[in-house]
């Protein structure tokens, strides 16, 4: 029998665990592992459980939506690999440890292709057997440039964008496009050091932490809701290049947490914030 | 209207949320939070719920009890402060800590008294108006020595003992006594460095990381439940000296995590192990 | 024989150690430990050593003269219990924690008195024998408060004030007239969250680790050589005063590990950073 | 000009830094970095600088050797990319962690070879073009497999030997050929969990942090002198497996750092401890 997912997203209100839990009982099925939230701030209710039965899946989200209330925002999957789509630069760190990951059965996503917008990056995608396709920038606008990655990525079935490292600005039009299904890493605990260079800047601030950030993507660059976060310690010794070495481990680390999350389906994306069972 | 915490831990069957909601949606109780963890290597189910209402405690406890599998084990315990005993030795990090906690009103709890088999901190007790006893082990065997220990803490009522670096070894007798209510600060990240003199053994191991274990004490020495663990990082350039100084700051922390969260009954013990929502 | 901790500060030259060395062996001092560091953005010579041995502080600080850069600040002291001044205004964590580790001998400093603008901490304070001096700013000018706080702190001998959570801006004035002697703890990791209520910033940009920062005060608000940082994990769970309870802890070590550094002479401040041996 | 690393292990004495920094100086070596530290309870002095300059090399050790104590051991070594043989087993992680290092330009070695005892990593190893060889264990002794695997290590020149998850115990033979030539990876924070299946032993004791420890391979199993160590946090909801999966993020990065040391010429062993600058 398989297992499902089940994530919903409402206004709080009385007996919603109740309710939820009666559907489920009486469409027979058991809740392996459950989580539930509510962010008193803002009144809203977060549950996300494993579900293991025999689902008829519209069946069972008319029943749901029906005992909760209106707005409520409800998901059902099978659990799968998702598919994934990588978009990257020059460096290598992050790139090549999901390419590692997902070769030995360690990344919980099948990785479609890599799309860069240089071709230093192609040798090494290749020796893993995934499509790699160059759009370069050269002489393109913005928009010319990011449509025809988009053309390159609609080719792809996918459900998730991962940014590993791409160090290009991307318009609000590509980013509204993919909202909530693109995952940044950000190489500085933000919101210190937002924008370029961030352990240039952490050098120049003499800080003793340095850290990486995975986030959802979203118009306000290195403002998105936050999934996951890590810092190491660095001292005087350390030159920014130094800072920069040392920082690859963070962050290739905390982008690979982040995406066990997403791909697992236990983020929420709620007013700029994440909610993580 | 108060709030109550709910804590059921069974083994594990089919429904069980949703049975438990069932009665408390009927009882007219809400549910605030809820926590849920099933350990499949031994088939039990932990549950532990904030719930809001007015509470007729037997009445809900006994329908709870119909619907639950026979070896439920039921809680409901109005939210309220604990009253503890610290039991100390001679050093006072620990022990000032939770002292100045409490008279700032950061611990969720109330310190009923102090008992040391020394003086020694006797004078930083009283500075807080809290009762200090002292029971002198000496020349005493440890039986008799307990049994003078466990006068004065009956002369108190208490929810928990707390040991802030009490450095005598406890009979299986006493601590039977005050099973899953004795919690420990040992001064090593456990298994590592059981018994005497934690810093010297990782001293002499050269270790490059030192820590803390908060844990329910047990008849096997240093072997009990973990609550709570942190460590810091050290250098060839530590003594045994230094990284018991450094690791004084990990262990009143360690000690202060570990009793919120038993405080907050979020803690279930079970197979010498802890579950902690 | 006593130990002396000699710092020196100076561009960098070629033998500058062999300079240092030969000197402090001809005048029969024994190198117990030497740190050294060069700061190639700006081409400066970092030198702190431990030397042992028997020492007439004019003339050996005439001969390192001599044989140094024109411009080398050349320090001299001998190993010794630092006084301190602390500020504060109505958190205790800070102030008692730092009020326990001198009572038990952990504090590598003497605290001469506690300045308050509030009385609240005076209560705690006498329970230490500690002179408190409640210095109230109703009613008064910056300017004016400030001169009475200086007033009553110039009537003690010291050598550092702590910024144990006092909570008022300082004038340029007040900082310049302490400059290097003031050490603040921010309640964030800083860059991120200068100013205001950090934890409430911390909490609506959803970050997933909250820290504090310990530094020396400058102009320039939060933004002084940073000394000491540390960080603690935190989830959607925690509201902001949750991580206000839990950022206490990680306060008040990190502010300890920072003076820790500080009263051994083990930090120097260049170009708004710090090398720290 | 080339930069050498000079390191000097010794009794203590006095003017040990004075005479070295006078050897360099009067030989006309800029020392650009120096770091020393003495081991009081074994009475060692431990010295490690860059060097600048032209030097030749023996005239230099032998000038050196005449003003140091007699048991003084003292190396020159011009700064290069160390060679190193990789022995492994079946899991990936690690060596591909130093694969993809390499082949970025983020190792400070090369790697000459990878010898495992199957051909499950063939594939992984040879994308890269590394020669791979496979010394099966099937059907022979531990001595006659040993033998063969030397035999397929001498064919090749190498500094180091790391053992990126190589599962097989080594026998004192091997052991001592290759002494403090051999790094591994632990995956647990020893001396806690030493043997088979530490992520096993870790769920079984309940801790609530796992790690993993980079070591110089001794005769005693797991005993040998820790160069790093980190921990990160677990929690109930951990399987082992959990553990295991979170745990490969721990050691490949731990792995690498040590490394990162080693290959640098910052580790000294004494008493089976290290001293790192």
């Amino acid at each position: 029998m398989d297992n499902y997912i089940l994530k919903i997203d409402c206004e709080d209100a009385k007996g919603l665990i109740y309710k939820i839990s009666d559907v489920l009982y009486k469409s027979d099925l058991n809740i392996v592992k459950n989580d539930e939230f509510v962010d008193i701030e803002h009144s809203r209710f977060f549950f996300r459980a494993i579900v293991n039965g025999g689902v008829e899946k519209n069946v069972l989200i008319e029943k749901l939506q029906e005992s909760m209330p209106e707005d409520a925002k409800i998901e059902l999957t099978q659990k799968r690999r998702k598919k994934i789509i990588i978009m990257a630069t020059k460096e290598s760190h992050c790139l090549g440890d999901l390419l590692l990951k997902e070769y030995s059965d360690d990344l919980n996503a099948q990785i479609v292709g890599v799309v860069s917008n240089y071709d230093y990056l192609k040798e090494l995608v290749n020796k893993f057997d995934i499509p790699f396709d160059f759009v370069s920038h050269e002489g393109l606008s913005r928009e010319k440039h990011e449509k025809k990655v988009m053309e390159v990525m609609e080719s792809y079935e996918f459900d998730y964008i991962v940014l590993a490292k791409y160090m290009r600005i991307l318009s609000s039009n590509f980013v509204k496009h993919y909202e909530g299904k693109m995952v940044n890493i950000h190489h500085s605990f933000l919101p210190a050091f937002i924008g370029a260079n961030p352990y240039k800047q952490a050098y120049n601030r003499g800080v003793k932490t340095i850290g990486a950030t995975a986030h959802f993507v979203t118009n306000d660059l290195d403002e998105g809701p936050i999934i996951a976060q890590d810092v190491i310690n660095v001292t005087h010794e350390f030159s920014w290049r130094d800072m920069q070495k040392a920082g690859r481990n963070v962050e290739k680390v905390v982008l690979s947490n982040a995406l066990d999350l997403v791909f697992e389906d236990r983020v929420f994306v709620s007013a700029n914030k994440t909610v993580i069972f």
